[in-house]
This record gives structure tokens, C-alpha cells and sequence, in this order.
């Protein structure tokens, strides 16, 4: 194949049965529901079972599902160790996660990969929170079995038991992001298990990959920037000052989705219920204003594309609702995505094949080895 | 781009100045050097330093250089009590390499990518050897600045200097196997940064890429096959039961290379002069009978096919040689490897585009969301 194609945008890589993008329409399934049908009513269990079964559970297997994350929620204690060091040092939260996570294997006798898909997926909130609890000085929370995931992530960040709106609404983030195409850590939990490697590799891979900006890092700043627009007060003269610098407005469209990207309807519906529901009522409307300056803003400003809040906007201000930290939005994506990750995992393993690109060399040719004196 | 590259082997993804694989002709270059002249005379310090600068060091630079990476060899106490938690409970080499790398950064100010890069490549042989010393129910040693990095690693390994014929024959074994284009953990360094991550999360995927069987894990099962060979006797009857059953010789062939890996007869010229120089001349002449016997009844059972010893057969008979024991062969090529890794990563970052290629969706389309009880 001729050319370079260093963004690989253009090719295709993989056959997949787990999530569906059409960008011209406007479009996702997961595991081949319409997302804003599965996101809203499902458990994140439901969804991963979902993706991992290709079909929804029955009552009896859900709750067998259910049973068999939470049996593996728990975190060994070199892992804790590990957190506490990160969250003394104020290590980036995904760090700590990567530390985390690759340590995940300690203490775990040899298990299926199957097992192991289901311990990465259920161990992934405790480490965070753990980290964040000794980040905040606090001693960490035991993850509770009785508890749904979500639930229970919420639950180990503050040893409260959350309210049932903020646990729906974390539910409906989490199965909005579980899974989207080839990303760039989805894509890379697949190359590494393509040499036949282990899942726990993999998804330590893909927290990695997700760490980068350029993949997971806006959502946080989104919040800020909110802040911000709240501090200074005008929505409109924030929106222009940015706009006349030839800056990028964050939290403003996507490069997948030419009309609106599904998930940002479906993350404002849900950031509305919840805060309908009972929080803080000021922010979410002073949130719609700036939405809608900002959005005509950009349509004077560039009338030719449409541009409107994406993914990264209602994460952020879903996410600030239900009571996740600024700072742990991207881990939050990734207490998401290591479903979709694992998923894909499988995916590979079941029709596999080597990931080994090739490359075109641009060096010399001509260099010879010189001894050191006559250089 | 039409069709399906799930292999990606007639892609190319990037332009590197780093190796030029010629798999017709059977050349490699190793930063525009022919490795053949670099692998035998070169310290692993002026491969990755023609790696990093496109151009070998003087005198001075080396130096510099060579103190730059000895600074950086000490890990931690989390990642040591990381380390012996593995080798306690007998888990993976790579497993422990995984864990080990991604927990590097405990302790580290924040440093620039530069200064990160010789980290990672310096850290790795201390992880390697502080799991296996614990492993052996050892106490770790600590790195001495003053050896050479090869050197330091057989060091840390035992506690004893190594003999120079050693640290040479190591020495070749880094250089050859240092880069060699875009294989599967190489491109894995290179998606996680693609996303603008980091090196230390860079250099953990590629170590989850590279423990996969189909990557990184052949020389040891040589090891094992010759021993095996050397035990029942006769090499001829061994090689052809294995042709009877229609099963692979391992250490035979290469899917790339055409004619005989050129790194292949660079590593087998450095273990002759490493036996000679005072190995077990007894091992080494049965590995030579074992070549010459199956190269001669392979040629008979697949004449359409040339295949010849490649790149694992003989690093299993140099490192067993110079002391590396065949459960560190993976982590050793590792030790290696991590060189390009990072030669790649400043590369990527360097010109950089998110990786993020496409899938071709194959799930269905009809599914709709439906309540649990109505399942």
C-alpha cells in the first residue's frame, strides 16, 4: 500500500461487533443498541456484559456478572503502597493508575483470561479512589460488594453512600464512553494483545495511551474553563476574547462527527435529570447560558461548520454534579473505557493477528562504523 | 483506503531515521551503521547515543553521556517491594518488568523528556536484576556507576564483576537487537505517544507488547530445545520427529528477512568468540552440530525454502553464555530494546499525529434497548 499513513485515519485495522460511528449521521451503537437508548437505562454492568456477551444479560445473569466484578474489587497492599507514594509525590492521577493497574496481577493466582478481564475492569475505581483518598490525605475506603460498580466507585471516593441520581448519573457517563471505535488506547490494548500478551498488559497500555492530551485530557479543563467563565462573569466576552486570539474553544466539537456527536446529547440529557434531581441548580444554568453564547458565537464566527459542545462539555459538567473531582476525569474515562479496552482485548485474541506496521526509512546509508579516537 | 490490514505489514505509519530493515538483501541498519559493524564495537552507551543524535559521540560526548545514564539506575523502595512480591509469588519476568517501569517515576522531580528517556533506559537492568536476585532468595544489588551499563547489569546480577569477553559478548547482543523497525512494540512505544503520553508510559506498554509469545519469547524455549536435544542425544532424531509431526523448529527462520537474518550471523560470530575466549566449548560445539544437522535436513524437507538459524538461536546460545539465565532472555532483550523504544517515542513526538485508525463495524444493527424483564 502506497504512502504514509501516520494517523492511520484511513484504514481500517479490525473487524468489531462492539461499537458502531457514523459520524456523517450523527450515530453510535454499543454492542449495537443506539447509545442514547443503552446509556441512559443501563447498569455499567449491564453494558459491559453487553459487549463481552453480545447480548443483555437475563436477571439471573446479571446478577451473576454483578457478583463476579465485585469479587474482584480488592487492591493488594505493595499496589496501596505504590497509590500512597503517588498521591505523597501529587503524581498525575493517570500515573498512579498506571502504577496501579500493572501491579494488579500481585497477590492473584493464575486465573483465566476471562477472570483476568473481569478483575482489570473491577479493580480500575478502587485504585483510583485509593489514590485520591491519600491524595486528600485520608486513609482509603474497602470497595463494598453489595454495592453496584458505579455505586461503589462513588462510594470509596467518600465512604458515603451516594444518592441514587448521582449513581444514575455516573452510569449513564459510563456506559455513553465504555467503547468508541479504535480510539487511540483502544487501539493500543489491541496491538499489545496481538503479540499474545495479557489483558492486565493491555490495559496498563491503554491508561497510557489515554493519558496523553491529545486523547483523554480535556474534560478537566472544560471545568475550569467553566470556572472561569463564572469568575469573570460574561459568558459572551470570555467566548470572544478567546475567539479574536485564534484560539480553540474547549469542549466545542469533535473530529469524528460532522453533525452533533450523539454522546453529547445524551451526557446533557443526563447532566439536566441530575440536576433537575436535586443539584446545584446555579451552576447547571449558568452552564446552558454559556452553552448557548458560546454556540452562536461560533456559528458568527464560522459559519461554514457547525460547531457545538462535544463529549468533553457534558463529562464535565456531569461529572463535577454526581461529585467526581476535576482531577480525576480522565481516570473516570478510563474507569469507563477499560470495559470497551477489555472487550476489544477479547475481540483480538478470538481472530488474532501481529501487529508490525512498517515504517520508511529516511536515514543515512552510508554511515560506517568509526572507532571513537577517529571521530 | 480499501480492505482489512489487521496486521498493518504493508503499512507504513512513520518515517524513522532509526533502522532500515532490506529483508530481500538481508541488511540491517542500526542509525545508518551496518550492524555488522556496529553490534561487535560498539558499547551499548554509543548505540544509544548514535540512536538518540544521529551520529556516534566522541570521546567527550560518551562520556557525558555514559555518567548521565549511571546517574539514573537506582529504583525505589515501593518498586523494590513491588519486585520481591513478584519474584515471591514466581510471577512473569516481563510481568515484573511491567510493574517495575510503570512505578519508576515514584520518587523523580519532575524531569524533562530528555532526562526521562535515560531513566527509563538506564532503570530497566536494575529492575530485571532486583527481581531476579529476590527470586533466588537474594538480597538485591545496588547498580555501581562506575561499569559500563552491560557491565553493571551481569554485576547486579551476581554481585561479581563480569569477565570483559562477557560484557563484550552482552554488548553485541544489546546493539543487534536494539532496533529493527516497526515491531510490535515499537509501534506500541509509539501509539502511547502519539496521544502527547509519556515516555515511562511508552516504555510500559512496549514491555506488555514485547511479553507477548508471538513477540518477544522464543529464545528461551531455544534454550530448552537444545537442552533437551543435548540430553536425548542425537540432534538428527530430535529434528526429524519435529518434521514428522509437522511441527516448527524454533530458532529457524524469520517472517521478514528472505535470506539469513543478518543479525543472525553477527550474534553467531559473537558467541564463537565468546566460547573461545573460555565458554563451555563442549555446549557450544553441540550447538554447532545441532545447526548444521537441522539446517541440512530442513533444506531436504522444505527445499522451496531456505531456513536457517535466525536471531533467537543464537541469543540463546550467547546469553546462556555470558551468564544471562534463560528465564531473563525476555526481559534481557528487553534491557535492549528499550533503546529503540525510546529512540522512537522522541522520533514520534517529534512529528507527531494521533494515532487512530478505523474498524470495520460488524456487529448488529436492529438491537434495541429492552427493560431485564422483558428479556
Amino acid at each position: 500500500m502506497d504512502g504514509l499513513h501516520p494517523g492511520l485515519e484511513d484504514i481500517s485495522v479490525a473487524e468489531t461487533r462492539l461499537s458502531s460511528i457514523d459520524g456523517e449521521a450523527g450515530e453510535l451503537l454499543i454492542g449495537g443498541v443506539p447509545v442514547e437508548e443503552l446509556a441512559a437505562n443501563a447498569t455499567y454492568e449491564e453494558t459491559v456484559f453487553l459487549l463481552l456477551n453480545d447480548r443483555l444479560p437475563t436477571v439471573e445473569e446479571l446478577k451473576a456478572f454483578r457478583s463476579a466484578l465485585a469479587s474482584h474489587r480488592a487492591i493488594g497492599e505493595e499496589t496501596r503502597a505504590v497509590l500512597r507514594r503517588a498521591a505523597n509525590e501529587e503524581k498525575p492521577p493517570m500515573d498512579a493508575l498506571r502504577m496501579g493497574l500493572s501491579t494488579a496481577s500481585l497477590g492473584v493466582e493464575d486465573e483465566t483470561t476471562q477472570t483476568a478481564v473481569r478483575r482489570v475492569i473491577a479493580v480500575v475505581p478502587t485504585i483510583v479512589s485509593t489514590y485520591w483518598r491519600y491524595r486528600e490525605d485520608n486513609d482509603p475506603i474497602a470497595p463494598r460488594s453489595d454495592l453496584r460498580h458505579a455505586e461503589n466507585y462513588l462510594y470509596m471516593m467518600t465512604g458515603d453512600e451516594p444518592t441514587q441520581a448521582a449513581v444514575r448519573g455516573l452510569e449513564t457517563y459510563l456506559n455513553t464512553v465504555v467503547d468508541h471505535g479504535l480510539n487511540a488506547s483502544t487501539f493500543t490494548a489491541r496491538v499489545v494483545v496481538s503479540a499474545e500478551s495479557d489483558v492486565v498488559s493491555a490495559a496498563t497500555a491503554a491508561v497510557g495511551t489515554l493519558k496523553g492530551p491529545l486523547h483523554g485530557g480535556a474534560p478537566g479543563p472544560v471545568l475550569e474553563m467553566l470556572e472561569e467563565v463564572f469568575e469573570t462573569g460574561g459568558p459572551e466576552a470570555y467566548v470572544r476574547a478567546k475567539l479574536d486570539a485564534g484560539e480553540r474553544l474547549m469542549g466545542f466539537g469533535h473530529r469524528v462527527y460532522r453533525v452533533r456527536d450523539p454522546r453529547a446529547e445524551v451526557l446533557s440529557t443526563a447532566a439536566e435529570q441530575f440536576y433537575d434531581a436535586g443539584g446545584d441548580a446555579e451552576f447547571f444554568a449558568a452552564t446552558k447560558t454559556f452553552e448557548d453564547v458560546a454556540t452562536d458565537l461560533l456559528a458568527e464566527h464560522k459559519p461554514q461548520r457547525r460547531l457545538e459542545t462535544n463529549v468533553e462539555f457534558y463529562t464535565a459538567v456531569l461529572l463535577a454534579g454526581v461529585g467526581v473531582p476535576k482531577e480525576l476525569f480522565t481516570t473516570t474515562f478510563a474507569v469507563a473505557r477499560v470495559g470497551g479496552w477489555m472487550a476489544h482485548a477479547l475481540e483480538q485474541l478470538d481472530d488474532n493477528k501481529l501487529v508490525r506496521p512498517r515504517s520508511r526509512y529516511t536515514g543515512r546509508s552510508d554511515r560506517r562504523w568509526k572507532p571513537i579516537d577517529d571521530r
